[in-house]
């Protein structure tokens, strides 16, 4: 039985995953990025295609789905600035090393939108929304049933979304950006505030703190979470009012925090969607941080 | 030469527009919407059955697009509250009375955004948001070469994206709505506000008069067309942030104003978007209200 095969590369480690054809994980281990600076961007193709061979050599490979850290448009990686790769049709450089195998290059949010739709949380809807929370705000976009690349595969920008007019600087240049308010760096920076505000005396309160001592009723971490879920709510609303998908799925580190995150943000997002779309549902993400994985091992029924 | 037959539904008159084959329009009329309150919700239809039948009496009909006023989704009407039209299958019903023609019911915006896409600005694009401002915001999306509709036939509400925290109060129920700050009615809202401030006495400007205040470089109306374009750009830039599009079209009657707005549109639009969206064209619509019917006449092709 020939099995489908997923990489996929982050700036730290590349995962890797064999399914059966019924979507499930047969195994699973990762390997460190090499990356060298400088120009010499082979690096990290050759060690996917070093990966590719390895797993030939064992079993028999039907596809081969690879995410990958930055905008993809048509398998072309446009920018992915922390593997300096840049404008190059890795689809097209793997297919020309396997070409008896079939091969698919995603962007990794969009992969792990993938995943949850046809494995996790989005199973047996059409329109779907993965926003996942962690150091910074990612997503990726499903339209019936069709992962959405846009003119320059990078939709669903929605960390930098502006929430707040004249808000705080982000990295990115601008002003008000969503991830500056939600992300939990944010929500550790905001709790770590309102804590000593409060005259508990701390250097920093990690986010998984934050919604422990939030789950136990400390008003600072209460006013932390709920102004994140206020503001993740202002960013929802607005996905919601422009797309009308069937269901919202939270992942990312932040989402662990399931109910207590799900609940302030389905409370305030009353206030921010049109009567029309009121209906969406908003859920957690189930695959956790192997939904990319799951997604492009189905790269082969899209 | 079987022809494409446009029937455009609104709440005070129904166009009706033939076109030849090469998508020039042939003919085009309007008659006024007959409705009856309360709940006898058929005389729309027979109004738009009979249209129908004149004009295969004449005509060697090939297909009929439907726009209505309200969301839609896979030809049936949700809800378009003006007409008394809630949860009716109406493509079914049409295509009941015309089993030999090509039936199809769209939203109007979504019809008005593939006419802009085939036959106006959006011409040679597969990603294309159009924005109609006039009374209200409305918008339609094209998503590689398809009109999406969402879960409930509500997309491109764009005119309830929240785009001031704790803002002006709607008549949606929600604060801060786009359509309170960048809308005809808005516009001429502040800039009257804003010539009485000034010490210019007037008891309301128009949309109109405010830009051509504007080009004569009167600085009340300065204020005003600046302020509502920062709030289109804020809106405009969370659109393109999420959907990474082509192209934005801007239409409905406020477009007219042409260079005027879209330069200060463009301006603010610098500081609301992600870098890798930034290449996004904002264009006017070339079609005005003749866009939907363009559209409807297209339902064959798509």
């Amino acid at each position: 039985m020939k099995l489908p095969l997923s990489i996929d590369v982050g700036g730290t480690s590349i995962k890797v995953g064999l399914f059966d054809n019924n979507g499930k994980l047969l195994k699973k281990y990762s390997v460190p990025t090499i990356i060298t600076k400088g120009n010499d961007d082979r690096n990290v193709i050759n060690q996917i295609i070093d990966i590719i061979y390895k797993e030939k050599d064992e079993n028999d490979i039907l596809s081969v789905g690879i995410g990958m850290p930055g905008p993809v448009i048509d398998g072309v990686v446009l920018g992915a600035h922390n593997l300096h790769l840049n404008e190059i049709n890795l689809q097209n450089i793997i297919k020309a090393e396997f070409s008896d195998l079939y091969i698919k290059v995603l962007n990794d949010a969009n992969a792990a939108c993938l995943g949850e739709a046809k494995f996790g949380s989005g199973f047996g809807y059409k329109n779907i929304v993965l926003i996942t929370i962690g150091t910074g705000i990612g997503c990726g976009i499903m339209i019936n049933n069709k992962i959405i690349e846009g003119k320059s595969g990078s939709t669903g920008e929605i960390g930098h979304i502006c929430v707040e007019k004249d808000g705080l600087l982000c990295k990115c240049g601008k002003t008000g950006c969503l991830e500056k308010y939600a992300s939990a760096s944010a929500i550790s920076n905001l709790a770590t505030r309102r804590y000593n505000e409060y005259g508990k005396s701390v250097e920093k309160v990690t986010c998984e703190e934050v919604f422990k001592d939030y789950e136990r009723g400390f008003n600072p971490a209460i006013q932390a979470v709920n102004e994140a879920c206020y503001y993740l709510a202002i960013g929802i609303g607005n996905i919601i009012n422009i797309l009308n998908p069937d269901v919202i799925i939270i992942g990312g580190g932040v989402s662990e925090a399931k109910e207590l995150l799900l609940e302030p943000i389905k409370f305030y997002l009353k206030e921010f969607t049109f009567y029309g779309t009121k209906e969406t549902l908003v859920v957690t993400a189930k695959l956790h941080n192997d939904a990319a994985l799951y997604g492009l091992s189905e790269i082969g029924n899209d």
